[in-house]
């Protein structure tokens, strides 16, 4: 059991602010704790201008005063930080088949974690009852009473509407279409802003603020699991598209005489790329008696997944090296156009599929940089996801904290 | 000759402002003429707090007071406008054959027009010449000096390093690649910011302001002539990529078994579906017997171009219309995967090609239609460029325009 937290000064919803003190807190919260001097400096104001915002932002308890920075000659001066007690967040990463669950401070820090396994295809208030029992636990084991986690982020494998938040035509968990997940959670965490987002797109968030994306202007994350989809960050900020859905990237069509996806257009990328087409291929391949590796696996446990073709490879297996270049090619080509168009500084892969490895990381980087133009990657860089599986809880915790604080016009 | 103009108040090169004085007269730029009460709530800050800058901005001359808004119950407000007279800006759109130029006052209100035949693969300094001389030349013709000219704004068709100005790689204009069009144009308009984009961004901006674009966050203008390329509005704002070379999409491979382009790939989309693999096509049918309309036109001219695939296509000719339809087909699918991953409300099309007319956009609409996911087609429209040729002109004054403030930090 961790130390109670001592009693926090906020405890009545998000944090309401004037357009003068938001534009202090939030050069705070971007570059972390600034002196006065910085702080007018970085707003283009004088600091007697500041000065009245940010006495009533350490009245109110938002910021803190702390040790003093380093000196510019005369005498060091005090720091202003945002007060990481003012509130708390959680972040939820909800997937196919398992929640990832964290609580955490207005700073962004972990306090408290916890996984298991869960199932979309249940009625939303199953899961959604679970997901509030533990987050109710993770505040109880704090000291924390639901009042005080203002802001809830929730990834979920699916479509989202993002300003209603619910989810359109979701595949994976049809039970969950236009089901009012905010609603839902209030019922427990009545003074929380609950944000839900697409799980790519919240990973891409975390990658954003504490992974590869840091200090990257344009860049997308493409995950590659059971379907393929893809999170963008135009000019520092998630771009959702005029409807909530861009970033559907698994339906480009790769093949025009490819074979038929479920969505009804003959080559989408999903259909080929993805881990059921590597498994179905490996599995085929198998039973034409081309894989002695694949062969004793699918003998032990009946079926193939895309990361037994992985290890395979890794063996030195043929066919199954070819699979994956044959998937990363594709993949490849499809980032290509995007590349061409989007012109991102960085593409980060990401999802359960690109855990077959480097094989499938090379085939992809060839051929991006065979397809698109020289200028666009320059300095382009194609990289696995550096958080891995943490990608959804950091960025989810990062998208409540991108809503707790509410400025007043 | 047109009526000079009263001495303006500003003639020493950029506005410079302090931060608050741009939020002002960004405002006012983006709305329109604002009374102080309107300005204080769009800002968030209170009317006393932005008395001091409105004074300031109108003792030099850059805000006017301009008769009375709408009442809102008691006395009617004093309306602040942008002085149009603070300076003026050009804007000049130079195509492959021919160049359009403009010289606007602050407010964007065109003074002078003028157009010209010109050939980009002649030396820069001869091209930029030409255009320094006529600019002065309008410039002239409104009692203005070239010091008064404090924005110029010029649309190249090649690549563009958008920071410095200069193109890179240009195809079209070889000779240019790396040239200081900012330099030489400085030579005769020492005051002037010089921006230099691409044709297809400036076209872009000019649909933003003026013309379909207005109002809407996220949208594609895709210019289709001899060759392919986008230039993308998102959140408002053009969208240049992390090197500036965003909206490249015409060497997108739309058939990974299609013909060889000059790129070096199989399948761009430019090789298969803009004007010369359209009149090429044509030519092919037309001495194969296969169209007694374009033979005609070609026995008259001896070539044909898209133009006249469209006029064939509008008069009956088989050939033409399947011809027409390929293309658009092909545009229509490279812009499917667009819209699933940008999810824009708007792609315009422009561009010497799309004079070819309905036939093509209908092509291009049910493509789209057909290969994008729902969400992302719900409220999407498909139309031809409203400004038309005037696109690129308008476009380069709004870029001037976007660039004549300096904010002092």
């Amino acid at each position: 059991m961790a130390d109670p937290i001592e009693s926090t000064p906020h405890t009545n919803g998000p944090v309401v602010l004037q357009a003068a003190e938001a534009e202090v807190v939030n050069a705070i919260r971007r570059s972390g704790p600034l002196s006065r001097t910085d702080l007018a400096r970085k707003l283009g104001y004088s600091r007697a201008n500041i000065t009245g915002t940010i006495a009533g932002l350490l009245a109110r308890g938002i910021l803190l005063e702390i040790g003093p920075g380093v000196s510019q000659g005369g005498r060091r001066p005090v720091l202003l930080a945002l007060n990481g007690q003012v509130g708390y967040v959680a972040g939820v990463d909800l997937g196919a088949t398992s929640v990832d669950l964290a609580l955490a401070d207005f700073n962004g820090q972990i306090l408290e974690r916890f996984s298991e396994p869960a199932d979309v295809r249940d009625a939303p208030e199953v899961g959604l009852s679970r997901i509030c029992e533990i987050l109710l636990e993770l505040a109880g084991r704090r000291g924390l009473t639901p009042a005080q986690v203002i802001g809830i982020g929730i990834g979920v494998p699916g479509p989202v509407e993002f300003q209603k938040g619910v989810l359109i035509a979701p595949p994976l968990m049809p039970k969950w279409e236009g089901f009012s997940i905010k609603d839902f959670v209030r019922q427990s965490f009545p003074l929380a802003q609950v944000v839900v987002d697409n799980d790519v797109n919240v990973m891409a968030i975390g990658e954003q603020h504490a992974g590869a994306g840091k200090d990257i202007e344009n860049f997308i994350f493409i995950k590659i699991g059971t379907g393929i989809g893809s999170g963008i960050i135009c000019k520092g900020q998630i771009y959702r598209g005029s409807d909530g859905c861009a970033g559907d990237v698994g339906h480009i069509c790769v093949d025009y005489n490819g074979p038929l996806c479920h969505c009804g257009n003959p080559g989408c990328l999903e259909a080929m790329a993805a881990g059921p087409p590597i498994a179905a291929r490996a599995r085929e391949a198998t039973l034409a008696g081309l894989s002695e590796f694949l062969a004793k696996r699918l003998a032990a446990k009946n079926h193939l997944t895309a990361e037994d073709v992985g290890q395979a490879a890794a063996a030195g297996d043929g066919v199954a090296n070819e699979i994956i270049k044959d998937s990363g090619r594709m993949i490849g080509a499809m980032l290509a156009g995007l590349v061409n168009f989007f012109n991102p500084r960085l593409i980060l892969i990401g999802g359960g599929v690109s855990k077959i490895g480097y094989k499938l990381l090379s085939a992809i980087r060839q051929a991006v940089l065979r397809r698109s133009t020289a200028l666009s990657t320059r300095a382009l860089r194609i990289e696995f996801s550096h958080l891995g599986d943490d990608a959804g809880v950091v960025g989810a915790i990062r998208l409540a904290l991108d809503h707790v604080f509410v400025v007043q016009n």
